[in-house]
Order: structure tokens, then sequence, then C-alpha cells
């Protein structure tokens, strides 16, 4: 067995000792005053992390459970939805719209790659009659490892007129994501990515175009209703009692964050994407990702050398050194295995991580090979 | 401003030390085997609370959340439901189902009282061409502090053949129900409450006649969809992220509560309940619930005394004292205060808020008086 535990999934991702604390307070009233300024300071701090004024909406669920509120607050069923699909989050977000008998046209591009803009103009261009009513697209599909351009499908969706909802739970944080400045009308994150804090608090912002759009929602919804949250929210409380301790760790999280500043967030984030890349190519693995460009700052899909299995790769660096990697998803499950690199992931332990991949794949690696590489990127 | 704060409130309830450190935990894989031999841990602690072997579902979210989950899986649009209301979450649970489509006959009795089995027994009776789905009901309603007779009404409702469907997040554990021997289709509850854990998680038990009316249910769902809940339940998981340190939480809770006995867990609450309503009365004032057999064992609203503003006074206690009391819900708001009693609230803790009540409260009231009642009770 192992001695210590190095979480590589794509979330959750290991929580700092410094939230984990704060995370030790006792419960206190979620309708008193105290718990009130912890919310706004909350919401404050999650507009800082999208770069926006609009309105957040704070809800105690996983991302999934966002992603849904994302959808039934702002379309009615029968809408007609594009859903840009490039991987097992963009046929949930489908299987969601769907789920509320939403009229969904799923574009599925091909596994590894990003959506493909001339496709989406296409799809828009070719709607006359503005029967879409929104387009659905991740910023980071975390079982692909593939970053989408969100700015320019913005500016495509804004010629026609939809409304653009973006899932960024596992991509906020870990590129840039400027809600304000490219117009994202609705924007889903959660707690247990790049924030760095356990699962269980998901955080939606909204624009006044999709209030406007809210308004005449038929989609059927109680728990997730906004209008009750923006009701709450005003007061810095919301409508059911929310998990008080991930509200209390959130609070240490963002404030470490800003220590750190947005730019330095994303500058991490970029180069450990970079360093396990290198490392990875260095060992003479294949990446499900080849073009640098569009490779997720979170997550690095790769194929296990020919002959050895996936998850039977993933079982023995768990047991033997500790490494909890992630596998794939949905086609890709048993395919290749997935290295997480979001939120409180250190550049040592991915270093740590590649030298467990090195000793274990044996003879055909150079010993290493890859931990050089990737050193190369972090020095 | 109070030195200490005496959190006496219906949910959260204080959490044990040895709560709070076992989520200081580190994060895991969620997709891995040590997690999941704690959600089955887990899962069998809950059946042992509910006593009963059926299905339990695990959700991440509030007691809300597994109020509509207990509605949108067992229910179609247009399908009737008789809803029995005694008091706010009886609104809530009314609204829940309309909001979902039901065809709700709303029952409310008067605020204060417990369900009346004639009425129901009427209801049903008429409901010749068994209409009526599902009845809905709380055990403890949290809004007026009454507990209904659950295993009378599930009688009446078996006669019928309708599902019936309880709320018992605040009631569970603080009296007894027995889920198996009562034939209680689907039941909610949530770790904030009796289980002594913060909020973040609900449990839903569902039996074989309610897993077949979920074959047929046709409300939307994704997020809260039992089918793909159950199917990871199998395997010791959920289908979405879970919030993995209030699911570390629940384990410790349980072994202590395990530790305790559930019929030790039942004296306590009983005791706790009595205590408060003696201790109140030799203060003169005024319970909402008289008829001490309904009385909840969570929570006791109570009447300030002529001429003193209910929140005011709470105000007053917490930041004077640091007893931290709720207030009143929808109809009853400023007219009452209330008392939460369950979970993790000492005796010695119940006596100290009715000390601080009783120095407040001046010169109409004798000092002691409530103190000493309430000591008679629990000596």
């Amino acid at each position: 067995m192992a001695f210590k535990e190095y979480l590589m999934i794509p979330g959750p991702t290991p929580v700092p000792a410094r939230v984990l604390t704060a995370m030790g307070r006792q419960m206190i009233n979620h309708r008193g005053p105290s718990f009130s300024s912890i919310i706004k300071e909350i919401v404050e701090g999650v507009q800082w992390a999208y770069q926006t004024k609009n309105d957040i909406i704070v809800l105690t669920t996983s991302g999934t459970g966002g992603m849904e509120s994302s959808i039934v607050n702002f379309l009615s069923p029968g809408d007609r939805v594009l859903s840009l699909n490039i991987g097992a989050f963009g046929n949930r977000f489908a299987k969601i719209a769907k789920a509320y008998g939403a009229d969904v046209d799923e574009v599925k591009f091909e596994r590894g790659k990003a959506v493909d803009l001339k496709t989406v103009e296409q799809k828009l261009s070719a709607d006359k009659d503005k029967k879409i009513k929104a387009v659905l697209v991740q910023q980071n599909e975390t079982s692909t490892g593939v970053l989408n351009d969100i700015k320019s499908i913005a500016e495509l969706v804004h010629k026609h007129g939809a409304l653009i909802i973006v899932d960024a739970v596992s991509g906020l944080l870990t590129a840039p994501l400027k809600v304000d400045e490219w117009g994202l009308d609705v924007v889903v994150s959660g707690s247990q990515k790049a924030f760095m804090v356990p699962p269980g608090l998901a955080f939606v912002s909204v624009n006044k175009k999709a209030w406007a759009a809210h308004e005449n929602a038929k989609m059927p919804r109680f728990y997730f209703d906004f209008k009750a949250a923006m009701k709450f929210a005003e007061i810095g409380e919301t409508p059911w009692t929310p998990a008080v301790s991930i509200v209390f760790g959130m609070q240490e999280a963002i404030r470490m964050l800003k220590e750190e500043g947005l730019d330095n967030i994303f500058a991490r984030h970029e180069k450990m994407a970079k360093a396990v890349r290198a490392g990875l190519r260095a060992l003479g693995l294949k990446l499900l990702v080849e073009d640098d460009k569009i490779a997720s700052r979170a997550v690095t899909p790769v194929f296990p050398p020919e002959g050895i299995e996936a998850d039977k790769l993933r079982k023995v660096v768990r047991e033997k050194y500790g490494v909890v990697l992630a596998g794939g998803q949905e086609d890709l499950k048993g395919k290749l295995f997935r290295i997480g690199h979001l939120g409180y992931i250190d550049k040592l332990e991915l270093l740590a991580a590649l030298a467990a991949l090195e000793i274990e794949l044996g003879t055909g690696v150079k010993k290493g090979a890859g931990v050089a590489a990737a050193e190369e990127v972090l020095a």
C-alpha cells in the first residue's frame, strides 16, 4: 500500500489546510447577520473570479445541479437549443435540456477537438427564424481535456441573438473567462475545482439578457428557481439551508486566491498543463489532444503505451505510489487515463506523478526523461 | 456582544467536535474504493435510523431538494396529490408538487394542530376512482412544532392505495419513525438535523411500491433522478460529485449515534422537549402547541409576553447572551419565536437558554422559575 496519497483527478482537487481549517468552524444561523456577511464576501469573490458584475446565484448542489439550474431557469419546453458537444459534459448538458423538453440540436465534434467555429457560424446563420433560444457549451471539457474558444463562440452567438450558457465548472480560473467583456449570459462553476474547496456548492452568473429570458422560461423548477434565490441573495441569504461548512471554506479559499491574483492563477495552471504535456511526450506517450493551443489547463488525457491497460496502470500507480489518476469517460472509458492538475495541486506533485508513471512503465521508457522534460518547463 | 454562542435553532444544529474533526480530512477520489466503502457505511446507518431495509438515495442538496426529489421521481404532471398541510413545510411540499404540474388537493389544518385523521379518512374514502396518487405529509412540522401521527395516517393511506411520501427532515431521530413496520413508501431526511452534521446531504428511502411508481413517473428530472442514483448506489457511488466532506461527517455522526442507541436518542429528544415546555410554562409563556401529545421533540414555538416583540427579544438574547433562537415562519413571522432542541444540543444549554429568557423578560417573571421547572423534568 502507498504511504501518502497524491490526488490528481480533475475535481475534487485537494483542499489547502487553510480551507480545511476554516471548515472546522461550528455552525452558525444561516438566517443571521454573520452568515449574511460571509455570503456577500463569497458572491463578491465569485464575481472577481468571473470578471463580472452580474448577479451570482449560490446553490447547494454538485456541478451537474448547477448545469441543470442554468437550463431550467432560462428555457421553456419545446425551445430549440444548440448544443455544442465535444465530450461527456457536452452530452450531459444536452441530456439535461432534453429531460426538460427542449428541442436539442446536438452538434458533436470529434473527441479531442474543440468546437469548430465555422460549424457554429453555419448553424446559427441557417436559423433565419431565430428558433434557437440558447447555445450550450463547455469552457473546458473535462472528459477530453479541451479548452473551447468561448470568446469567439460568444461573438457568433451575439450576432444571432440567442443566449450563451457556459459550463465553466472545470475551466473557471484555469484559463481566463471574461464574463462581462465577452458577454456571457449564464456561466456555471463549482466549488470543488480551481476554487480548491470540497464539492457541495455551485455558482451561476446571470446577466440582464438572461434575467429577461427567465421571466418567460416555463421549464418547471423549485429547488433551483433563481427568482427565489435572488430574493434571498439581496439579503445575503439563500432560500434553502445552504452547505454552511462549504461556505466557510469558500470564504477562506477566495481570500487565498485573491492573495495570489488572477493573472498568477492563470499562469500557474498554464505552466502545469505545459509541464505535464512535455513530461508525458518525453515518456513517449500519446496525448488525446495534440494541439497545444486547445489543450486544457485543468486535465490531460493520455493513452497508455501499447499493451498496457489504462485502468490497470491507474490501479498500480494508486496502490504502489498513492498517485490517484482519473479514468476515461463514456467512449473513452478504459482507453486512456487523465491527470488532473487544477486547483490545489503543486508542481512538485506533478513531477511525483510523472516519476511514478516512469518507474511503472518499465523498460521502454528512459528513467527520468519525463520528469526532466517537465522540469524544463517549470524552471 | 456575547462571549459564546448557543445555537438553538431547528437546524443546522451544532456539530460535535468528533464530526467537525472527521470533516477536516483531505479529499479522496469519489470514484475510488475508500469512498465507496464510506458511502456503504452511511447508507447502512441511514437504514438503521429509518428502521428500514429499503433502498437509500444519497443526494447533495438541502432538505428542500430532497423534498423535490421525493415528488418528481414518483409522480406525473396532472397526477392528483393530497397534501396534508399543518405549516410552512406543508405549504412548501404542495408548492413543489404544483411547480411540477401535480393537481394538488391541499388540506390546511389549523396552525399548531396535527393532521386530523378523520379528515384524511373522509378525503381518501371520497376518492372512489382512486385518482389520488400520493399523500404528502410532514413527520414533524418545523414551523409550528407539531408531530404528526404518521403510523395512523399511513394506515389510512394503505387502505386507499396511494403512495405515502413523508418529509422527515426535522423529525427523524427525534421521535420513532418505523419506515418498514408502518409501510412508508418514500421518506426524506437531511444531514443538518438530528444527524448532527452540517447541511449539504439529503437521504431518501424508496420501497418496492415507490419504485414501481417511479417506472411510470413522468415529471422531468435529471440531477435528482433516482434511476441514475440507484445505478451508482449499487457500487457505493453517486452519479454526480457528492459533498465529500459532509459524507465524512456523516460517517462519524452515525458511529456516534449508534454508540448512543436509537431508544436513547428518542428518549433524549423527548426529555428535552418536555423540559423546555415545562420551563417556558413556568415562565408564564404561552406555547403554540398546548397539547403535549403532539408537541415536537425538535423545536418549540412560544409566544413572547404581552408587549414584547418576538424578534426584538430574539435580537436581545442573541446579542447579550449569545443564545440564537429562530423566528416565526410565514403567517407566524414576528408573532412568536422558536427554540430548537434537536441534534447536538445539551440539556444544560437548554437551561442556559431558559435562564437568558428569564433574565431578559424582566419583572413579570420570577427569576429561576423556568430553569427550576426544566430541571425537575431533566433530573
